[in-house]
């Protein structure tokens, strides 16, 4: 099974734009790649598991472009280029029609931000998909996690909650919101944005398992705590149709899946942050700030305390 | 769940040795890393599933050192010096017990390789182990599967056939011979021989899916055949003292996971071949040539073609 599936993945990938830096790509033991001098290897890897990571029943090219826009959203929290991906792939039988929906999503997102698949293996098992993605930053201006200043603006690319909200709705069984759900499958990894940040940004994560849990992991690699102010947190207008307040700020606040970008930066930096958002064709909002102490304190506009019904962070599938 | 077992790996790994090229390990959204200036960057990935890459019940300890094996053994194709490795783990449920086992003989083999662990994933799912390795090499030496040369000797690291016999005592449920079994779970990267060949050898390709197949694959992208003597194959004396001649040449010519290196070089690199296998401390055996042609031709001594009765390349589990 695994020669045919290979070979049907290396005719598509040579059909796709190519980088002249792949000294080798598909095809041998490994691949060989330069990477440009003086600038640091950035490198991610995410697995996504049928029933977990996707309900049963998504299309296999929502599945391709999901397993590496999840990869490449953890490079645009990096700065990073993107350059390079393997893919690992286990399908419990041999399926090519499958596997060709399947690399329309993968290869469609790939050529999007000129990645190549350079290499992988495919096997027999349960679905499962387990990509790496390879990236380029300059050393001094990568953006890190532990990078937070007690006094900075965060802020929020994008909006929140839409993937959640589909979960949701796909769970309820009742009426389902096609636009939700494209967000859910098809998430834009926000890497012209990343980039855009180097140099203004203090630290980033982008949001997939929960704001109020990412901005979490912020906090706690840069030794700081965090004001949020959940109604000011960016909603689509469809999730403002499909849910009550309520419903829609808790799904803002904890859903996860949205590869948002979260970011912090000085007041000072404001318009740069605005300037590079709008380069990279994406909102920017402001939602908090970065305080002393530990705590993640979601407010209202109050002041008051919010608090959510549910447990905080990724709820999974199954 | 996750989040307390990435705590668990890191926790672990902080406790091995260190590498200065790790600007950011485990902890960010990615990985930093610094590659050497004018070193080519390798790269592989390969997943291990339960019941088809290890038998159901293959200790944890033994899972992880093979999931990380497998891939070095890649590089060990290409000639590249180990560096990085990340590791993405699905588990049906959160086992730290489970975990450590599995992280004991993974840190083993990453330590003896100097190979330090950047980053990864854990997620809920069936039982399966992707792992992706760097290295590093010379741009002018990288080994690659299409330089064989019309002439060269093929040769084989170490010995053939335990994998695969261990495998059939395990699958027929009689007498089963511990030290074969020990080269079904422990396979030994030949990283330091692929090191010691560049400069000496033409081609190289590790023996993951059966001799015959794998020198097929070198074969296929040098445009060249091959005859390999298949009485000439390294057994260990295990292998001799558990099958029959004609079973035992059969587990060599086509049985998988033996993870040896099959690499061919011009005659005149003889005693070169035999100095680096030295410097590596491990055999090398001189088994067949390359010819004109497409064809792999298994052959006996007096010349006459060898046939086996079973399908070559690798068999899987179930």
């Amino acid at each position: 099974m695994e020669f045919d599936l290979i070979a049907r993945i290396r005719a598509r990938v040579q059909q796709g734009p190519t980088r002249g830096d792949v000294v080798l790509g598909i095809g041998d033991d490994a691949a060989a790649l330069c990477v440009p001098a003086g600038q640091l290897l950035v490198v991610a890897t995410d697995t996504l598991n049928a029933g977990v990571h996707f309900p049963d029943g998504t299309a296999p090219a929502d599945i391709g472009w999901k397993a590496l826009a999840v990869n490449l959203s953890d490079l645009a929290a990096m700065g990073a280029t993107p350059a390079w991906c393997t893919l690992s792939l286990s399908m419990p039988a041999s399926d090519p029609v499958w596997l060709d929906g399947f690399l329309d999503g993968f290869l469609e997102l790939a050529a999007r931000h000129r990645v190549a698949l350079v290499g992988g293996d495919t096997s027999r098992g349960p679905l499962s998909v387990c990509v790496t993605v390879h990236g380029f930053v300059e050393p001094q201006r990568l953006l890190r996690r532990d990078g937070a200043r007690d006094g900075d603006d965060i802020w929020i690319s994008g909006t929140l909650g839409d993937a959640a909200g589909a979960l949701l709705q796909w769970r309820a069984g009742g009426d389902r919101d096609p636009g939700l759900r494209a967000r859910l499958d098809r998430p834009t990894p926000r890497t012209a944005l990343g980039m855009a940040l180097l140099g203004i940004a203090h630290a980033a994560v982008d949001v997939s398992d929960g704001l109020l849990a990412d901005l979490g992991h912020v906090c706690a690699a840069s030794g700081l705590g965090a004001e949020v102010e959940v109604e000011a947190l960016p909603a689509s207008p469809s999730l403002r149709a499909a849910f009550d307040d309520e419903r829609r700020i808790a799904l803002q606040a904890t859903g996860g899946d949205d590869y948002e970008l979260c970011f912090t930066a000085p007041a000072g930096m404001r318009e740069a942050v605005l300037a590079a958002a709008r380069l990279a064709g994406v909102a920017a909002t402001r939602v908090g700030r970065v305080v002393a102490g530990r705590e993640v304190r979601a407010m209202r506009a109050d002041g008051r305390a919010w608090e959510t019904a549910g447990p905080p962070g990724h709820v999974h599938f199954s």
